[in-house]
C-alpha cells in the first residue's frame, strides 16, 4: 500500500513534467511549420515580445522583439533563402529550481598566432551550495 | 511609515538577489584568472562534474566533464594556444521560478543556394500560461 500511495502521490509531478516539455515541443514544431510556410512573423510569435528579448547569433547579440524579426526578415528575405527548416530537438530541461544565465564575449589574446573570441551562453545551477555551470554554448 | 515597511520587507530580496549575481560573477572572475595561469584542470573545477555536463562549440556537442575537459586540453595544448582570456559580462540572469533550457539542432535545407545549419540553444519562461523563446543563442 506504501507503494502504491507513493506512485499516486507523485504521479501528477511527472505528468506536469512531460506536459511542460511536450508543450515545448509543441511550440517548436509550430515554428518549424510556420517558417516552412514563410511567415515569419507568426514564427516570431514564440519570442517573449519584449524589448528584454535577446538573439545571440553570428554576428553578435540582437535586442528586442521588433530588431529580433527584423534581423530575421533581412538574413531570409524569400523562401529560397529560408529554404526548409528542420529542428531535432536535443534535450528539454524543465526547472523548477533555482538557475542562472549568463551571457557574455569571450576574447583570447594572442600575438603570435592571432587573437580568437565571440559570444557565450551559460546555465548555472546551484549544487551543494555551489553555482556550477551545467551547459556551455560558445560561438 | 508604509513606503519604509515595504523598504525593509523586500531589501532582503534585492540583497539574496545581488549575492547570487555577484557569486557567479566571482565564477567567472576566478575562471578568467586560472586560465590566465594555465591550468585548465582548476578552470574546470566551476563546470559541474557529471555525465550531464553539455559544452555547445564550432564541433558540436560535448558531453561530460572528463570529454569537456579533454576538449579544452586538446584545442588549447599549450599556452601560446590559451593566449590572454577576458570576459566581457554582458548579463546575469537569477532565476527562482519555472525556466526551460533547450538544445537543438536546426537545418535549412536550400536545394539552390546551399544548405546551412547548427546547434541553437534557447532559455524559455512561462509568459501569462505560455512558453515564450526569452534567449535564443544559434550558431
Amino acid at each position: 500500500m506504501k507503494i502504491l500511495a507513493f506512485i499516486l502521490l507523485t504521479l501528477p509531478l511527472f505528468a506536469q513534467s512531460t506536459t511542460e516539455v511536450d508543450a515545448i515541443k509543441s511550440v517548436l514544431k509550430t515554428q518549424e511549420k510556420l517558417w516552412n510556410e514563410g511567415k515569419i512573423e507568426a514564427f516570431m510569435e514564440y519570442y517573449e515580445k519584449s524589448e528584454d528579448l535577446k538573439f545571440i547569433g553570428k554576428a553578435g547579440v540582437t535586442k528586442g522583439w521588433a530588431a529580433t524579426l527584423k534581423r530575421y526578415q533581412t538574413s531570409y528575405p524569400n523562401r529560397e533563402t529560408m529554404g526548409t527548416l528542420a529542428f531535432d530537438i536535443l534535450e528539454v530541461d524543465v526547472t523548477a529550481g533555482q538557475t542562472a544565465w549568463v551571457l557574455g564575449k569571450w576574447k583570447l589574446t594572442r600575438p603570435s598566432i592571432g587573437d580568437v573570441g565571440g559570444y557565450f551562453t551559460l546555465l548555472l545551477k546551484k549544487i551543494d551550495g555551489r553555482w556550477l555551470v551545467v551547459r556551455d554554448h560558445t560561438s
